[in-house]
């Protein structure tokens, strides 16, 4: 007998995460590895982290073990509506609601709005954790041309007019795996194709904070949200601790109620001593110095990798400025399968990710994702020459 | 302009939970409290949860601080199997997916297996947190009578018959809200039926340890199931502490490999802290010791709940032993609508949660869910007489 037949409409169209199965293969230390998607332990502040987890769980383990409210802590959701604000987001606590990283947020989002059939749009690329929850709710996942500027607009004009799209999924703050940031222009441009066609955006922020460069301007889009149209995904997982769980959406009212009880049937409460140890972190004036010093131990890694890339691909390939975030994304020229190659980069001790699992349409055989997240300096340039070589030839 | 016309089918059918808003309005510490349906933090083993806490984040911040697998920590899952082992579960590691405390067990498994308008059975009365879950997938709940000796089994086959269920969902071990504990006999019965009818069973187990009465047999239906049929979930909530947010389920390999990616989707992997505090705690060997204190601390305040029902509504109520969990369910005799008491009761200094919500079917107007978890025995008598007089006057 099989159990398949029980399987849900959903449950057929789950994809698991390309990317993430790749991952296990290539935790070998001795490789170079630029295929990480993870942020550098290093920058985790741990001994802080240690002393505030003792210290909560000590003197308020009737919170910080207890279950809490569906909608988060209350003073870490001010705490979380006070950062949106310094981003441009309006918004109060009531808007906040905290979440189990931002990956649960994406999922949240798919549930309240998303029925099977429905279209989705995505950058191309985009992150595949955003698409892999709009499959496992059967939804039809359209791909928008991206250029350095971010999403290009009379492609998602054109997108959006064909195909009637409940909402366009973007990460304008250094994306992931691009590693571009959308201008300023093209985020206003994106809200009025909003308002021409009637759908929702659903902005993604994970990496606004990671500035590496003068003037980037991460200025979020939902600060141009007259109508209530941005749902608004932030995390702490890139500038605190990804293990700690503790990501957050604003959302206007009507849509935000649907998704706090949407969470209440997810999990009841995101973990209460992962965010009591963020609330004490940010109640403790920490969490600046803290963003400084991520920026800090990102910043001449991305300098060694882009450094690399001109000494090694200039004429040969082109990549994404990486002014923030973790990652750039590198198109090779001519017809170079990256995937067909990961197999001999890896026996020559580098590893990469290769693009097309990011391409909801199957295009970017000649793109790879490399992440200066994990390497020493030196690590990086020498991880840099043997793929040169493994590409190259 | 409204924004409700983007919400999705499911989201047109979220319930909030009824009694998680009303407990809201109960938290005033001069109120004598049996309406909570929490742990008390009193049995938290907080000292040693602050230091593996410290240690484990000081030791093994790539791996407390940092995303890890979707299927848990794998020492835990290994831990986790053991466990479940010794509740007659033959289960081996890869059967094992650790969730986000067992509120998304629940999620996740509507999420693989219910379309809408699928037929889900559950318990009269049952857990809300599981219907919540089954009525965000637009399913039907059916509600299935229950005596003390757990579902009854006539019923089952009836409403089986005619509605053709996806799942029971059921909680045989001292249920929520009732107390009740289901016999091993019903449990075979109830895998009969499942064979008979072709349904699944979720099989919910958060109190299973919490055993105060000698002989009580909480042994897992699923140490009975031969066709995978049963999905069996756990919870280290009532245990070890909520906060934590660590849960498992255990399910055949064909639908255990749906709901690893739906967990995927869901929040990539649950927080690593958490699991790596629980994890240590079981590896030290401290897990059997502490659930001996929890129920020494549990057993003696059942024992005054129970004599002081004896005490004042004996021949004017009837209610459930309470061998084990943290509830004794009221049934009180005649036409009382104990919803309608309640702004009475809170007035002379007493909370209850009123029956009727966990009622999928809308009955149980005389009935109650009483915890006597979190007040001393001084307060569980006086609130009892107090109770006794608001309800029969």
């Amino acid at each position: 007998m099989t159990l398949g037949r029980f399987l849900s409409r959903d449950a057929a169209n789950f994809r698991p995460s390309a990317i993430r199965a790749f991952a296990k293969l290539i935790n070998d230390p001795n490789i170079i590895s630029f295929a990480g998607g993870v942020p550098n332990p290093e920058t985790f502040p741990a001994e802080r982290i240690a002393e505030i987890a003792s210290r909560v769980v000590r003197d308020r383990r009737a919170i910080s073990l207890q279950y809490g409210p569906t909608r988060g802590l209350p003073r870490l959701v001010e705490s979380i509506s006070r950062i949106c604000r310094d981003r441009g987001v309006e918004c109060t606590p009531a808007d906040v609601i905290v979440t189990t990283g931002s990956q649960q947020a994406l999922d949240l989002v798919a549930h309240a709005l998303l029925d099977p059939g429905d279209t989705v749009l995505v950058e191309l690329p985009t992150y595949i954790g955003g698409t892999s929850s709009f499959y496992a709710r059967s939804a039809e996942v359209q791909g928008v041309a991206q250029d350095d500027g971010g999403v290009v607009i009379a492609s998602l004009d054109e997108v959006a007019a064909r195909t009637k799209p409940k909402f366009f999924y973007t990460i304008p703050n250094f994306q992931n795996p691009s590693g571009r940031l959308m201008t300023q222009e093209r985020r206003a441009q994106v809200l009025e194709l909003a308002e021409k066609h009637d759908f929702l955006v659903i902005e993604d922020d994970p990496y606004g904070e990671l500035v590496y460069v003068e003037g980037a301007d991460t200025t979020a889009m939902k600060s141009r949200d007259r109508s209530g149209r941005v749902i608004y995904l932030g995390s702490f997982s890139k500038v605190l601790a990804p293990g700690l769980r503790c990501g957050w959406m604003v959302a206007s009212p009507e849509i935000g109620s649907k998704l706090e009880i949407a969470k209440q049937a997810a999990d009841l409460c995101s973990g209460m001593l992962d965010q009591s140890i963020v609330d004490e972190f940010i109640a403790g004036g920490e969490l600046d110095s803290q963003i400084q010093k991520v920026r800090a131990f990102y910043r001449g890694k991305r300098g060694v990798m882009i450094e690399s890339l001109a000494t090694h691909f200039t004429g040969r390939a082109t990549w994404t400025a990486a002014d923030g975030g973790l990652f750039t994304f590198v198109t090779l020229h001519g017809a170079i399968d990256t995937a067909a190659k990961v197999e001999e980069s890896v026996k020559r001790g580098v590893a990469y990710i290769p693009g097309s699992p990011f391409f909801v349409d199957g295009s970017g055989q000649n793109t790879m994702r490399l992440t200066f997240a994990k390497e020493s300096d030196e690590r990086i340039r020498e991880g840099m020459r043997i793929l040169a070589g493994v590409m190259l030839g």
